[in-house]
Order: structure tokens, then C-alpha cells, then sequence
């Protein structure tokens, strides 16, 4: 069945609540002892949002799962950052932050998004979906990689088997730290933007190409968090975990255009920025020893590799 | 005596040079543990610097005095960011950045510099001066903030009595989050930018006003450091500085347009980044209760105050 545009968004936003609510549930039990709270808000200019977070749980210092659904007037903020034009917009996602407690965990970031343009009459001009799903860990475990991109891999070739390098290549380039030489946040993922029909997909099968994406979520990231939450660590490896959210700090309030435009265009500051890491540590010119774990971390992240 | 304005370069980079040294010592000595240890570098488009940080001290937990002069042809990007005409610059500048462990102790931050602008010939073409000071409390204390202010006032007075009203509000509207309702990073001071010779005042007593308040620092610091950093604290107020600090970190990669340019022109990012507090919290949504020690703090940081 090819869906009628005027579905997409209805059904898009049915999609992101329920998996907003299934990922929450996933990351409670995972975690043990969490219990996510809820803030609802509303936007100002058209629509709001269901933002649920928790701190301190048993596996995951820091959580967030935020849905939003707005709309109104394109400003003049969102033209300069969009790069679009159009007098009305319809926007709505889902975000995904995980900061865990454990150093050999990695955090992970995960966003989808489908926006829609329309002109002064309301008449739909534009619409295109965008996303991705990132992992940053402070120590490498090639195998985790390996899982992580894989499971996305898999996710891409039943679309196009040109998803994967793509966007795999676009999140290395995207999530780099350009003050730092393009050292990279983490070890990537896939990140898109703009997908539109062209003439080799067509807008039904970008449509559910994100929705699988999105539900690839718990099976890319939880296996991990499984294998990973139990190793024992000490204040070293807690010490350079919050040095490597150093540089994720630095990546989302210096590059992120996401938080940026975020910000800029009186988005709800609380719930853009509950991407940030819980502690961080900022020190002078920090440089591990040659050859240590950490040091292997940055190495990968200097210089990106394929892991599938 | 009228400086010949051919002097007034070297005299300002032998008077940081000076600086240095002196704020160095001062604080070395108040910390009682900590030494300074020094990186040179050198700009690929032509100067350098000298950076000196400690780290982990008896009284600051990370501290950092940095001298630059650097020069060479005006980038687009510093085109774009200074909305500067020329072909030409040099500058140079002193940035002092001092983070202390008890959190009833504030930080503080200042910065003074002289830039020369010049067309293709090398022919002088503009020359300013800029700069500022500002401290940033975890805990209000009023007697503080007025001998801080007292002392930026007094200096300000002897050049000219609309120095001090104008850069206290320059600094507070500068030093203030935007994304956060305008709260501001800290209770301010003075702050000021493109100071050049006019009907009013001359380019030398501009010289030596800037020269006046640099060398204000360690009376208008000092006596704080002494009153405060042996005062009793806990988790609960170290918990609170971390927060704080977070806003110190979203201020300056969000906001400071030295932070900003800096990255953005390709300086040196460990020296540009020294100014970022050594342990940092972000929580989600983080309120102090009405009217605790915590909220008093808010309160001036939401509206700022006149302290003399």
C-alpha cells in the first residue's frame, strides 16, 4: 500500500510515541532501577513535545527520550539555518540520548525526524526525513563496533545498498570535533538528511526506512550495554570517560547544528540539551600515553575506520 | 609624554609580558602548591604565544594566564567575524582564567587587548583597544561583589566617569546566556570592545586605561580568594559549583565570541579552551528551591544588580 501523503505525518507520529514508550520501557529494565518522568510542554508558535529522562540509575547515569511535534511559521531563524523556503512548516522526531555510568559502555545518540513545507496557503511544497544513530564509547571493543554497524548495515541494504557507505561515511564526517582536526565524537553510525523521492526510491520506502531504522534502536545498542555493564572499572577509566564527554560536550554546543538551531530558535533549551553528558571533565591539553587503551580510542577517532 | 604609536605595540606586549609573570607569582603563591608550567607555540599564519596552566592546586583547581601577538593577513573568516576591513593585522592580548575549588570562592576571567589594523601596504588603518573582567560566584556574597565592583569602578573613574556604568552593562548583557532567559554566567563587571580615540578621550589615555585595569586583577581578586577559600563546604555546594559551571561552559561555546573566533580561525584550541572549568555537571532541568543559598545566586544572575 503506497500511504497518502496527508497519513505520513499521522502515521509518523503514531510511530515515534509508541516507540518512545517502548524504548523507555527497554531502558528501565535494562537499567534496574530507573524510572523515566515525563515533562509535557508546548511550544509557543504551534505544537510541544513529551520529554522523559532520569538520572542516576543503576546502568545509565543520564537518559532521555523526547518526542516533538511542532509546527507554525517558518522564521527568519529557521530560514537562515534550514536553508529553506516556505511559509509554514510541520516538523516532528524522535531523540535518543544514553549516557551510562559505566566507562566501558558507550553513550549513544539516536534522532529521527520527517519535516513538511508548505507555502502561505498551506499547500504542501516540500517534505523529507532525515536521522541516524550514533555510539561514542571511551574504549574500543572492535566486536561491539562491529555490532553496532552491522545491525544498522543490515537495516540499509533492505532500502538501497548504497544507504550503508553513504551514510555511514556522512556521520564520520558529520560528528567530528572540526576545532580538534576532525577528530571524531565516537565511532559513528549512519546519519542522513533531506531523503526526498528521486528516481531510484521513492518517498514510500524512505518513509519506512526510517521507521526500521528506529526500531533497530534496542537491538543495535542493548546487546552492547548487556556485554559491557557488568566489567569491573576504576577511577582511570572513569576519569577518561569524562575527558572523552569533554569532547561530546564540545561537538554538540560548538557543531551540532540539531542543538544549534535548536537554541537559536527559542526551541525548549532543557530538552535540547539533556543530550549532555552528566559529568565532564575539561583538562589542559590531555594526551594518554602512546599505546594505552585510551589511546587506541583515539585513534579510531582520528582516523575513522569501516567496520563491516 | 604622547606615545609614538609605532611604541605603543611593544609597550603593550612588554606590559603583558610583565603581567604575566607578576599574576603568575600572585597566584602561585596563593595557592600555596601550585606552579605553572609553560607551552610556547607558534601561529602558522605568523606570532605565537606563551601559555601558562596548573592544574589541581592547593586553592585553584585549574588556572590559566596566556599572552599572545600574532599577526598576518586578515582570513575571511576573521572578515566575517570582526566585521573588519583591511588586509592586515596584529594583535595581541592578555586572558586570565582561574577556577577554584571551593565553590564559595568565585571564578574569574579577564582579558585586554590591542589590535592594529593595516591595508595591503602595511599602511595603518584602525587601532583599538578591548577588554573586561568578570567574576563568577557559586555563592552570593554582597560584600564580594561590591569590592570587586569598587575596585573596576575606581579604576574606570580616573580615565572617565562613563567607563564604569557603560562596560558594568556592556558586561552583564555580554556574559549572558541567551538560550537561558539572559541569566547571566556570573555577577559581571566591566567589559568593553573597540575603544578608540574620540572627541572625548584620547588614544592614549585608552592605552593606559586598558594598562589600568589590567593591572587592577590581583586588588580586585585577590581579597576574595583570602576571605573565602578556607571557608568550610560540602557535596551539596561542590554539587552546585558543578552545575553552575555548566552554564560557564555553555556561555563560553555557545556565546564568546573570542571562544568562537578563536576556533573558528584556526588558534591554538588548548589555549583558547583553557578557559572551560575543570569538572562540570549537566542535569537535567537542575532548580535550586526558592529561597535557599542556591536560588539567591539565580536571583542576580536573572536581574543583575548595581553593586556601588
Amino acid at each position: 500500500m503506497i500511504l497518502q501523503v496527508t497519513e505520513k505525518k499521522e502515521i509518523f507520529v503514531q510511530h515515534i510515541q509508541q516507540l518512545q514508550d517502548t524504548i523507555c520501557a527497554a531502558l528501565e529494565l535494562e537499567d534496574g532501577r530507573a524510572v523515566f518522568t515525563e515533562d509535557k510542554w508546548l511550544r509557543p508558535g504551534g505544537g510541544g513535545g513529551r520529554t522523559r529522562t532520569f538520572q542516576k540509575g543503576g546502568v545509565f547515569e543520564k537518559a532521555g527520550v523526547n518526542i516533538s511535534e511542532v509546527y507554525g511559521e517558518v522564521t527568519r531563524n529557521m530560514r537562515d539555518y534550514l536553508q529553506i523556503k516556505g511559509d509554514r512548516f510541520f516538523a516532528t522526531g524522535i531523540s535518543i540520548v544514553v549516557h551510562p555510568d559505566n566507562p566501558f559502555v558507550p553513550a549513544i545518540h539516536a534522532n529521527f525526524r520527517y519535516f513538511e513545507l508548505y507555502d502561505d496557503q498551506y499547500t504542501k511544497i516540500d517534505s523529507w526525513y532525515g536521522g541516524g544513530m550514533d555510539i561514542t564509547p571511551n574504549y574500543l571493543f572492535e566486536e561491539d563496533a562491529i555490532h553496532f554497524h552491522r545491525t544498522l548495515k543490515k537495516v540499509c541494504d533492505r532500502y538501497d545498498d548504497q544507504f550503508y557507505p553513504v551514510f555511514k561515511k556522512n556521520c564520520d564526517e558529520y560528528f567530528s570535533n572540526r576545532h580538534r582536526n576532525n577528530e571524531t565524537r565516537g565511532i559513528g553510525g549512519i546519519f542522513f538528511d533531506h531523503l526526498r523521492q528521486n528516481e531510484v526510491i521513492s518517498e514510500n520506502d524512505h518513509f519506512n526506512f526510517v521507521i526500521a531504522c528506529s526500531e533497530s534502536f534496542l537491538s543495535a545498542y542493548l546487546p552492547i550495554v548487556k556485554n559491557r555493564k557488568n566489567l569491573p572499572y576504576n577511577e582511570k577509566h572513569k576519569y577518561w570517560q569524562e575527558i572523552r564527554r569533554g569532547r561530546y560536550v564540545e561537538f554538540n554546543l560548538l557543531h551540532d547544528k540539531g542543538t544549534l538551531f535548536g537554541l537559536k530558535t527559542n526551541g525548549r533549551t532543557e530538552s535540547i540539551l539533556i543530550s549532555l553528558p552528566p559529568t565532564v571533565r575539561f583538562d589542559y591539553d590531555h594526551q594518554p600515553g602512546p599505546g594505552t587503551e585510551e589511546d587506541k580510542l583515539l585513534q579510531v577517532c582520528r582516523q575513522p575506520r569501516a567496520w563491516v
